[in-house]
Protein backbone atom coordinates (compact mmCIF):
# COMPACT_ATOMS: atom_id res chain seq x y z
CA UNK A 1 0.00 0.00 0.00
CA UNK A 2 2.69 2.66 0.96
CA UNK A 3 3.68 4.16 -2.88
CA UNK A 4 6.73 6.07 -0.65
CA UNK A 5 4.93 9.39 -1.48
CA UNK A 6 3.54 10.61 1.54
CA UNK A 7 0.01 11.18 0.78
CA UNK A 8 -3.38 11.86 2.56
CA UNK A 9 -5.30 9.33 3.06
CA UNK A 10 -9.48 9.57 3.28
CA UNK A 11 -11.03 9.27 6.55
CA UNK A 12 -11.92 5.71 6.61
CA UNK A 13 -8.64 4.94 5.29
CA UNK A 14 -6.95 6.32 8.29
CA UNK A 15 -9.65 4.70 10.67
CA UNK A 16 -8.49 1.16 8.94
CA UNK A 17 -4.79 1.88 9.07
CA UNK A 18 -4.61 3.03 12.95
CA UNK A 19 -7.26 -0.17 13.52
CA UNK A 20 -4.51 -2.01 11.95
CA UNK A 21 -1.18 -0.16 13.82
CA UNK A 22 -2.99 -0.96 16.95
CA UNK A 23 -3.80 -4.58 16.62
CA UNK A 24 -0.05 -5.14 15.61
CA UNK A 25 0.86 -3.92 18.60
CA UNK A 26 -1.40 -5.75 20.66
CA UNK A 27 -0.13 -8.91 18.83
CA UNK A 28 3.02 -8.43 20.77
CA UNK A 29 1.57 -6.29 24.28
CA UNK A 30 -1.50 -6.34 26.35
CA UNK A 31 -3.21 -3.37 25.35
CA UNK A 32 -3.08 -2.09 28.77
CA UNK A 33 0.22 -1.10 27.86
CA UNK A 34 -0.11 -0.10 24.69
CA UNK A 35 -0.38 3.78 24.79
CA UNK A 36 -2.21 6.27 21.98
CA UNK A 37 1.31 8.01 21.69
CA UNK A 38 2.70 4.49 20.81
CA UNK A 39 -0.36 4.27 18.39
CA UNK A 40 0.09 7.49 16.91
CA UNK A 41 3.83 7.03 16.64
CA UNK A 42 3.60 3.68 14.53
CA UNK A 43 1.04 5.29 12.20
CA UNK A 44 3.58 8.11 11.38
CA UNK A 45 0.56 10.87 12.90
CA UNK A 46 0.01 13.10 15.80
CA UNK A 47 -1.10 11.93 18.70
CA UNK A 48 -4.19 14.61 18.79
CA UNK A 49 -5.04 13.56 15.13
CA UNK A 50 -5.70 9.82 16.37
CA UNK A 51 -8.17 11.54 18.72
CA UNK A 52 -9.57 13.30 15.48
CA UNK A 53 -10.57 9.48 14.44
CA UNK A 54 -11.34 7.71 17.49
CA UNK A 55 -12.22 10.24 20.39
CA UNK A 56 -10.53 7.88 23.07
CA UNK A 57 -8.59 4.72 23.50
CA UNK A 58 -11.64 2.77 24.45
CA UNK A 59 -13.35 4.01 21.38
CA UNK A 60 -10.36 2.73 19.12
CA UNK A 61 -9.82 -0.39 21.49
CA UNK A 62 -13.16 -1.47 20.25
CA UNK A 63 -13.06 -1.14 16.53
CA UNK A 64 -9.93 -3.25 16.53
CA UNK A 65 -11.65 -5.32 18.49
CA UNK A 66 -14.49 -5.63 16.12
CA UNK A 67 -12.33 -6.17 13.41
CA UNK A 68 -10.43 -8.74 15.08
CA UNK A 69 -14.14 -10.64 16.11
CA UNK A 70 -15.27 -10.52 12.63
CA UNK A 71 -11.75 -11.72 11.42
CA UNK A 72 -11.98 -14.67 13.62
CA UNK A 73 -15.68 -15.64 13.12
CA UNK A 74 -14.77 -15.80 9.31
CA UNK A 75 -12.64 -17.90 9.84
CA UNK A 76 -15.21 -20.53 11.43
CA UNK A 77 -16.57 -21.04 8.13
CA UNK A 78 -15.76 -24.30 6.55
CA UNK A 79 -17.59 -26.23 3.49
CA UNK A 80 -20.01 -28.52 4.43
CA UNK A 81 -18.56 -31.42 2.93
CA UNK A 82 -16.67 -34.60 4.02
CA UNK A 83 -16.25 -36.09 7.40
CA UNK A 84 -17.04 -33.58 10.26
CA UNK A 85 -13.71 -34.60 12.56
CA UNK A 86 -11.74 -33.59 9.24
CA UNK A 87 -13.81 -30.53 8.80
CA UNK A 88 -13.51 -29.34 12.68
CA UNK A 89 -9.62 -30.17 12.61
CA UNK A 90 -9.43 -27.60 9.97
CA UNK A 91 -11.25 -24.98 11.74
CA UNK A 92 -8.97 -25.70 14.74
CA UNK A 93 -5.72 -24.74 12.80
CA UNK A 94 -7.10 -21.72 11.67
CA UNK A 95 -8.03 -20.88 15.58
CA UNK A 96 -4.77 -21.16 16.63
CA UNK A 97 -3.45 -19.38 13.63
CA UNK A 98 -5.93 -16.42 14.94
CA UNK A 99 -4.59 -17.07 18.41
CA UNK A 100 -0.79 -16.98 17.49
CA UNK A 101 -0.90 -14.00 15.56
CA UNK A 102 -2.78 -12.26 18.21
CA UNK A 103 -1.34 -13.63 21.15
CA UNK A 104 -1.19 -11.06 24.20
CA UNK A 105 -4.08 -9.26 22.95
CA UNK A 106 -6.51 -12.09 22.69
CA UNK A 107 -5.00 -13.36 26.27
CA UNK A 108 -6.17 -9.82 27.56
CA UNK A 109 -9.02 -9.66 26.64
CA UNK A 110 -10.25 -13.29 27.60
CA UNK A 111 -8.82 -12.44 30.77
CA UNK A 112 -10.12 -9.29 31.10
CA UNK A 113 -8.71 -5.83 32.38
CA UNK A 114 -8.90 -2.48 33.26
CA UNK A 115 -8.82 -1.32 29.15
CA UNK A 116 -10.22 -4.62 27.70
CA UNK A 117 -13.44 -6.08 30.05
CA UNK A 118 -16.30 -3.63 29.10
CA UNK A 119 -19.63 -4.60 28.16
CA UNK A 120 -18.75 -4.00 24.81
CA UNK A 121 -16.00 -6.76 24.53
CA UNK A 122 -18.12 -8.78 26.70
CA UNK A 123 -20.67 -8.40 23.84
CA UNK A 124 -18.29 -9.00 21.16
CA UNK A 125 -16.67 -11.97 22.76
CA UNK A 126 -20.13 -13.06 23.12
CA UNK A 127 -21.05 -12.97 19.53
CA UNK A 128 -17.86 -14.72 18.41
CA UNK A 129 -18.60 -17.57 20.51
CA UNK A 130 -22.42 -17.60 19.48
CA UNK A 131 -20.94 -17.83 15.79
CA UNK A 132 -18.85 -20.83 16.76
CA UNK A 133 -21.80 -22.63 18.13
CA UNK A 134 -24.00 -21.55 15.27
CA UNK A 135 -21.46 -22.86 12.91
CA UNK A 136 -21.21 -26.33 14.39
CA UNK A 137 -25.05 -26.68 14.62
CA UNK A 138 -25.06 -25.98 11.17
CA UNK A 139 -22.70 -29.12 10.52
CA UNK A 140 -24.87 -30.97 12.75
CA UNK A 141 -27.39 -30.34 10.63
CA UNK A 142 -29.38 -29.61 13.47
CA UNK A 143 -31.82 -26.49 13.72
CA UNK A 144 -33.41 -27.40 16.84
CA UNK A 145 -30.85 -28.36 19.20
CA UNK A 146 -31.89 -29.85 22.75
CA UNK A 147 -30.87 -28.18 25.78
CA UNK A 148 -28.27 -31.59 26.11
CA UNK A 149 -26.54 -30.78 22.71
CA UNK A 150 -26.72 -26.64 23.47
CA UNK A 151 -24.39 -27.73 26.57
CA UNK A 152 -22.00 -30.00 24.90
CA UNK A 153 -21.18 -27.27 21.70
CA UNK A 154 -21.32 -24.38 24.33
CA UNK A 155 -19.23 -25.91 27.27
CA UNK A 156 -16.79 -27.14 24.28
CA UNK A 157 -16.20 -23.58 22.44
CA UNK A 158 -15.39 -22.50 25.68
CA UNK A 159 -12.79 -25.42 26.30
CA UNK A 160 -11.07 -24.53 22.67
CA UNK A 161 -11.00 -20.91 24.57
CA UNK A 162 -9.26 -22.01 27.61
CA UNK A 163 -6.79 -24.69 26.04
CA UNK A 164 -5.54 -22.01 23.74
CA UNK A 165 -5.18 -19.28 26.39
CA UNK A 166 -3.27 -22.51 28.24
CA UNK A 167 -1.61 -22.97 24.97
CA UNK A 168 -0.59 -19.48 24.77
CA UNK A 169 0.75 -19.52 28.35
CA UNK A 170 3.90 -20.85 27.87
CA UNK A 171 3.39 -23.02 24.73
CA UNK A 172 4.47 -26.18 26.33
CA UNK A 173 2.79 -28.65 24.26
CA UNK A 174 3.01 -28.19 20.56
CA UNK A 175 -0.04 -26.41 18.99
CA UNK A 176 -0.75 -28.94 16.23
CA UNK A 177 -1.35 -31.76 19.06
CA UNK A 178 -3.94 -29.84 20.84
CA UNK A 179 -5.91 -28.66 17.93
CA UNK A 180 -6.39 -32.51 17.12
CA UNK A 181 -7.33 -32.83 20.84
CA UNK A 182 -9.48 -30.07 21.01
CA UNK A 183 -11.25 -32.47 18.09
CA UNK A 184 -10.75 -35.37 20.06
CA UNK A 185 -12.52 -33.60 23.39
CA UNK A 186 -15.32 -32.78 21.14
CA UNK A 187 -15.97 -36.40 20.65
CA UNK A 188 -15.23 -37.31 24.37
CA UNK A 189 -17.50 -34.65 25.20
CA UNK A 190 -20.22 -35.79 22.98
CA UNK A 191 -19.90 -39.31 23.95
CA UNK A 192 -20.46 -38.83 27.46
CA UNK A 193 -23.33 -36.83 26.65
CA UNK A 194 -24.48 -39.40 25.01
CA UNK A 195 -23.97 -42.78 27.33
CA UNK A 196 -26.79 -41.26 29.28
CA UNK A 197 -29.23 -39.29 26.61
CA UNK A 198 -30.84 -41.21 23.85
CA UNK A 199 -31.05 -37.72 21.80
CA UNK A 200 -27.48 -37.41 21.94
CA UNK A 201 -26.68 -40.90 21.18
CA UNK A 202 -27.86 -40.30 17.62
CA UNK A 203 -26.50 -37.26 16.62
CA UNK A 204 -22.85 -39.30 18.18
CA UNK A 205 -23.91 -42.02 16.16
CA UNK A 206 -24.74 -39.65 13.02
CA UNK A 207 -21.77 -38.03 13.17
CA UNK A 208 -19.41 -41.34 13.75
CA UNK A 209 -21.44 -42.85 10.86
CA UNK A 210 -19.58 -40.42 8.30
CA UNK A 211 -15.43 -41.27 10.14
CA UNK A 212 -13.59 -42.74 8.01
CA UNK A 213 -11.37 -45.19 10.43
CA UNK A 214 -7.85 -43.29 9.85
CA UNK A 215 -9.57 -39.85 10.29
CA UNK A 216 -9.01 -37.66 13.91
CA UNK A 217 -12.38 -39.43 15.69
CA UNK A 218 -11.90 -43.10 14.42
CA UNK A 219 -8.21 -42.96 15.01
CA UNK A 220 -9.37 -41.76 18.55
CA UNK A 221 -11.62 -44.91 19.43
CA UNK A 222 -9.18 -47.26 18.32
CA UNK A 223 -6.00 -45.98 20.29
CA UNK A 224 -9.32 -45.56 23.34
CA UNK A 225 -10.15 -48.68 23.45
CA UNK A 226 -6.21 -49.85 23.80
CA UNK A 227 -6.43 -48.66 27.01
CA UNK A 228 -9.46 -49.79 28.51
CA UNK A 229 -9.40 -52.12 31.18
CA UNK A 230 -9.19 -55.66 29.65
CA UNK A 231 -12.13 -56.83 32.10
CA UNK A 232 -14.57 -54.06 30.49
CA UNK A 233 -14.37 -54.99 27.27
CA UNK A 234 -17.44 -56.60 25.55
CA UNK A 235 -15.38 -59.83 24.15
CA UNK A 236 -14.18 -60.16 28.11
CA UNK A 237 -17.03 -59.36 29.59
CA UNK A 238 -19.07 -62.48 27.47
CA UNK A 239 -15.97 -65.33 28.70
CA UNK B 1 -28.12 -14.72 66.25
CA UNK B 2 -31.22 -11.62 66.43
CA UNK B 3 -31.83 -11.26 70.28
CA UNK B 4 -34.51 -9.29 69.35
CA UNK B 5 -32.87 -6.02 71.61
CA UNK B 6 -30.93 -3.92 69.32
CA UNK B 7 -27.81 -3.49 70.60
CA UNK B 8 -24.26 -1.84 69.46
CA UNK B 9 -22.29 -4.37 67.11
CA UNK B 10 -18.24 -4.53 67.35
CA UNK B 11 -16.43 -3.51 64.02
CA UNK B 12 -15.56 -7.17 62.92
CA UNK B 13 -19.14 -8.52 63.79
CA UNK B 14 -20.69 -5.11 61.76
CA UNK B 15 -18.37 -5.49 59.04
CA UNK B 16 -18.89 -9.71 58.52
CA UNK B 17 -22.79 -8.83 59.12
CA UNK B 18 -23.13 -6.09 56.15
CA UNK B 19 -20.73 -9.14 54.09
CA UNK B 20 -23.68 -11.42 54.15
CA UNK B 21 -26.39 -9.08 53.55
CA UNK B 22 -24.45 -7.99 50.53
CA UNK B 23 -24.22 -11.68 49.11
CA UNK B 24 -27.52 -12.12 50.35
CA UNK B 25 -28.89 -9.58 47.83
CA UNK B 26 -25.78 -10.76 45.36
CA UNK B 27 -28.01 -14.16 45.27
CA UNK B 28 -30.91 -12.93 43.99
CA UNK B 29 -29.31 -10.47 41.92
CA UNK B 30 -26.20 -8.85 40.01
CA UNK B 31 -24.31 -6.92 42.36
CA UNK B 32 -24.44 -4.24 39.41
CA UNK B 33 -27.72 -3.99 40.50
CA UNK B 34 -27.45 -3.72 44.04
CA UNK B 35 -26.97 -0.37 45.55
CA UNK B 36 -24.92 0.90 49.02
CA UNK B 37 -28.84 2.29 49.90
CA UNK B 38 -30.33 -1.37 49.45
CA UNK B 39 -27.23 -3.02 51.08
CA UNK B 40 -27.97 -0.39 54.34
CA UNK B 41 -31.56 -0.89 54.73
CA UNK B 42 -31.11 -4.59 54.19
CA UNK B 43 -28.63 -4.41 57.47
CA UNK B 44 -31.18 -2.05 59.34
CA UNK B 45 -28.26 0.64 58.94
CA UNK B 46 -27.92 3.91 57.37
CA UNK B 47 -25.98 4.80 54.12
CA UNK B 48 -22.92 6.81 55.66
CA UNK B 49 -22.60 3.84 58.23
CA UNK B 50 -22.23 1.55 55.48
CA UNK B 51 -19.34 3.90 54.05
CA UNK B 52 -18.31 3.61 57.73
CA UNK B 53 -17.04 0.48 57.41
CA UNK B 54 -16.30 -0.04 53.85
CA UNK B 55 -14.96 2.97 52.05
CA UNK B 56 -17.07 2.37 48.70
CA UNK B 57 -19.43 -0.03 47.04
CA UNK B 58 -15.98 -1.66 45.27
CA UNK B 59 -14.63 -2.37 48.66
CA UNK B 60 -17.78 -4.06 50.16
CA UNK B 61 -17.63 -6.12 46.85
CA UNK B 62 -14.48 -7.39 47.12
CA UNK B 63 -14.45 -8.06 50.70
CA UNK B 64 -18.07 -10.69 50.08
CA UNK B 65 -15.91 -11.28 46.91
CA UNK B 66 -13.41 -12.99 49.10
CA UNK B 67 -15.52 -15.03 51.45
CA UNK B 68 -16.95 -16.35 48.94
CA UNK B 69 -13.98 -17.45 47.17
CA UNK B 70 -12.90 -18.63 50.56
CA UNK B 71 -16.18 -20.82 50.91
CA UNK B 72 -15.73 -21.92 47.00
CA UNK B 73 -12.18 -23.60 47.93
CA UNK B 74 -13.00 -24.72 51.03
CA UNK B 75 -15.87 -27.17 49.25
CA UNK B 76 -12.68 -28.27 46.82
CA UNK B 77 -11.47 -30.14 49.88
CA UNK B 78 -12.17 -33.45 50.13
CA UNK B 79 -10.55 -36.90 52.29
CA UNK B 80 -7.91 -38.55 50.39
CA UNK B 81 -10.15 -42.11 50.56
CA UNK B 82 -12.04 -43.88 48.55
CA UNK B 83 -12.27 -44.32 44.53
CA UNK B 84 -11.20 -41.13 42.92
CA UNK B 85 -14.57 -41.26 40.41
CA UNK B 86 -16.63 -40.76 43.73
CA UNK B 87 -14.35 -37.96 45.60
CA UNK B 88 -14.80 -35.76 42.05
CA UNK B 89 -18.95 -36.76 42.36
CA UNK B 90 -18.91 -34.78 45.89
CA UNK B 91 -17.13 -32.37 45.37
CA UNK B 92 -19.00 -31.61 41.87
CA UNK B 93 -21.97 -31.56 43.93
CA UNK B 94 -20.66 -29.06 46.36
CA UNK B 95 -19.38 -27.20 43.91
CA UNK B 96 -23.37 -26.80 42.25
CA UNK B 97 -24.51 -26.04 45.96
CA UNK B 98 -22.40 -22.98 45.71
CA UNK B 99 -23.53 -22.30 42.66
CA UNK B 100 -26.98 -22.60 43.06
CA UNK B 101 -26.95 -20.33 46.14
CA UNK B 102 -25.02 -17.51 44.85
CA UNK B 103 -26.80 -17.70 41.28
CA UNK B 104 -26.90 -14.38 40.12
CA UNK B 105 -23.77 -13.43 41.86
CA UNK B 106 -21.72 -15.90 40.77
CA UNK B 107 -22.91 -15.33 36.92
CA UNK B 108 -21.63 -12.29 37.14
CA UNK B 109 -18.68 -12.45 38.56
CA UNK B 110 -17.68 -15.12 35.96
CA UNK B 111 -19.08 -13.13 33.07
CA UNK B 112 -17.13 -9.70 33.98
CA UNK B 113 -19.01 -6.57 34.38
CA UNK B 114 -18.65 -3.05 35.38
CA UNK B 115 -18.62 -3.52 39.19
CA UNK B 116 -17.45 -7.17 39.15
CA UNK B 117 -14.23 -6.76 36.50
CA UNK B 118 -11.81 -5.90 38.74
CA UNK B 119 -7.95 -7.32 38.73
CA UNK B 120 -8.64 -7.90 42.25
CA UNK B 121 -11.95 -10.19 41.86
CA UNK B 122 -10.12 -11.83 38.95
CA UNK B 123 -7.24 -12.70 40.77
CA UNK B 124 -9.39 -13.87 42.97
CA UNK B 125 -11.06 -15.89 40.54
CA UNK B 126 -7.37 -17.28 39.56
CA UNK B 127 -6.95 -18.11 43.13
CA UNK B 128 -9.51 -20.31 43.51
CA UNK B 129 -9.29 -22.08 39.96
CA UNK B 130 -5.21 -22.76 41.32
CA UNK B 131 -6.61 -24.22 44.46
CA UNK B 132 -8.97 -26.44 42.46
CA UNK B 133 -6.31 -27.88 40.66
CA UNK B 134 -4.07 -28.00 43.63
CA UNK B 135 -6.76 -30.45 45.18
CA UNK B 136 -7.10 -32.50 42.00
CA UNK B 137 -3.33 -33.12 41.39
CA UNK B 138 -3.40 -34.00 45.22
CA UNK B 139 -5.81 -36.49 45.05
CA UNK B 140 -4.03 -37.40 41.72
CA UNK B 141 -1.31 -38.36 43.87
CA UNK B 142 1.38 -35.80 41.42
CA UNK B 143 3.58 -33.63 43.20
CA UNK B 144 5.17 -32.55 39.52
CA UNK B 145 2.51 -32.98 36.50
CA UNK B 146 3.56 -32.71 32.81
CA UNK B 147 2.67 -30.13 30.65
CA UNK B 148 -0.54 -32.36 29.47
CA UNK B 149 -1.86 -33.48 32.92
CA UNK B 150 -1.41 -29.48 33.83
CA UNK B 151 -3.61 -28.70 30.56
CA UNK B 152 -6.27 -31.52 31.33
CA UNK B 153 -6.70 -30.16 34.69
CA UNK B 154 -6.80 -26.76 34.15
CA UNK B 155 -8.86 -27.03 31.13
CA UNK B 156 -11.54 -29.42 33.19
CA UNK B 157 -11.64 -26.69 35.79
CA UNK B 158 -12.65 -23.74 33.48
CA UNK B 159 -14.94 -26.59 31.70
CA UNK B 160 -16.90 -27.02 35.25
CA UNK B 161 -16.93 -23.35 35.55
CA UNK B 162 -18.78 -22.83 31.74
CA UNK B 163 -20.51 -25.94 32.83
CA UNK B 164 -22.10 -24.28 35.67
CA UNK B 165 -22.63 -21.01 34.30
CA UNK B 166 -24.63 -22.62 31.20
CA UNK B 167 -26.86 -24.88 34.10
CA UNK B 168 -27.98 -21.32 35.58
CA UNK B 169 -28.80 -19.83 32.16
CA UNK B 170 -32.50 -21.52 32.21
CA UNK B 171 -31.76 -24.52 33.98
CA UNK B 172 -32.83 -26.70 31.24
CA UNK B 173 -30.72 -30.20 32.31
CA UNK B 174 -31.26 -31.59 36.20
CA UNK B 175 -28.06 -30.07 37.83
CA UNK B 176 -27.70 -34.05 39.02
CA UNK B 177 -26.99 -35.01 35.53
CA UNK B 178 -23.79 -31.91 35.08
CA UNK B 179 -22.25 -33.21 38.06
CA UNK B 180 -22.19 -36.38 37.28
CA UNK B 181 -21.06 -35.31 33.36
CA UNK B 182 -18.76 -33.39 34.76
CA UNK B 183 -16.80 -36.79 36.59
CA UNK B 184 -16.86 -38.12 33.11
CA UNK B 185 -16.34 -35.58 31.57
CA UNK B 186 -12.53 -35.40 33.51
CA UNK B 187 -12.34 -39.20 32.40
CA UNK B 188 -13.30 -38.10 28.85
CA UNK B 189 -10.59 -35.69 28.63
CA UNK B 190 -8.05 -37.27 30.38
CA UNK B 191 -8.62 -40.34 27.79
CA UNK B 192 -8.33 -38.40 24.91
CA UNK B 193 -4.94 -37.15 26.13
CA UNK B 194 -3.82 -40.25 27.15
CA UNK B 195 -4.29 -41.86 23.90
CA UNK B 196 -1.32 -39.38 22.80
CA UNK B 197 0.88 -39.39 25.60
CA UNK B 198 2.35 -42.53 27.82
CA UNK B 199 2.96 -40.05 30.65
CA UNK B 200 -1.28 -39.19 30.89
CA UNK B 201 -1.81 -43.27 29.93
CA UNK B 202 0.26 -44.08 33.27
CA UNK B 203 -2.03 -41.24 35.02
CA UNK B 204 -4.93 -42.97 33.45
CA UNK B 205 -5.12 -46.86 34.29
CA UNK B 206 -3.63 -45.77 37.97
CA UNK B 207 -6.91 -43.38 38.29
CA UNK B 208 -8.97 -46.14 36.70
CA UNK B 209 -7.02 -49.29 38.49
CA UNK B 210 -9.34 -48.47 42.26
CA UNK B 211 -11.99 -47.50 40.25
CA UNK B 212 -15.27 -50.47 40.81
CA UNK B 213 -17.30 -51.20 38.03
CA UNK B 214 -20.52 -49.83 39.17
CA UNK B 215 -18.74 -46.18 40.46
CA UNK B 216 -18.83 -42.98 37.59
CA UNK B 217 -15.83 -44.16 35.92
CA UNK B 218 -16.51 -47.80 35.35
CA UNK B 219 -19.98 -46.99 34.17
CA UNK B 220 -19.16 -44.60 31.79
CA UNK B 221 -16.98 -47.30 30.15
CA UNK B 222 -19.46 -49.79 29.87
CA UNK B 223 -21.91 -47.27 28.48
CA UNK B 224 -19.37 -45.63 26.32
CA UNK B 225 -18.48 -49.51 24.48
CA UNK B 226 -21.83 -50.54 24.10
CA UNK B 227 -22.46 -46.94 21.22
CA UNK B 228 -19.06 -47.39 19.62
CA UNK B 229 -19.31 -48.76 16.27
CA UNK B 230 -19.05 -52.50 16.22
CA UNK B 231 -16.60 -52.40 13.43
CA UNK B 232 -14.33 -50.73 15.71
CA UNK B 233 -14.49 -53.01 18.78
CA UNK B 234 -11.48 -55.60 19.46
CA UNK B 235 -13.43 -58.75 19.48
CA UNK B 236 -15.29 -57.76 16.00
CA UNK B 237 -11.80 -56.90 14.21
CA UNK B 238 -10.32 -60.13 14.98
CA UNK B 239 -13.42 -62.10 13.37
Amino acid sequence: MTTGVRRRMGVEERKQQLIGVALELFSHRSPDDVSIDEIAAAAGISRPLVYHYFPGKQSLYEAALRRAADDLAGRFVEPPQGPLGARLLRVMGRFFDFVEDHGPGFAALMRGGPAVGSSTANAMIDEVRQAAYEQILAHLDVTEPSARLELVVRSWVSLAESTALLWLDGRRVPRAELELQLVHDFAALAAVSAAYDTGMAEVLVRILADEPADGPFGELVGRLLALAPPSRLPDQRSS
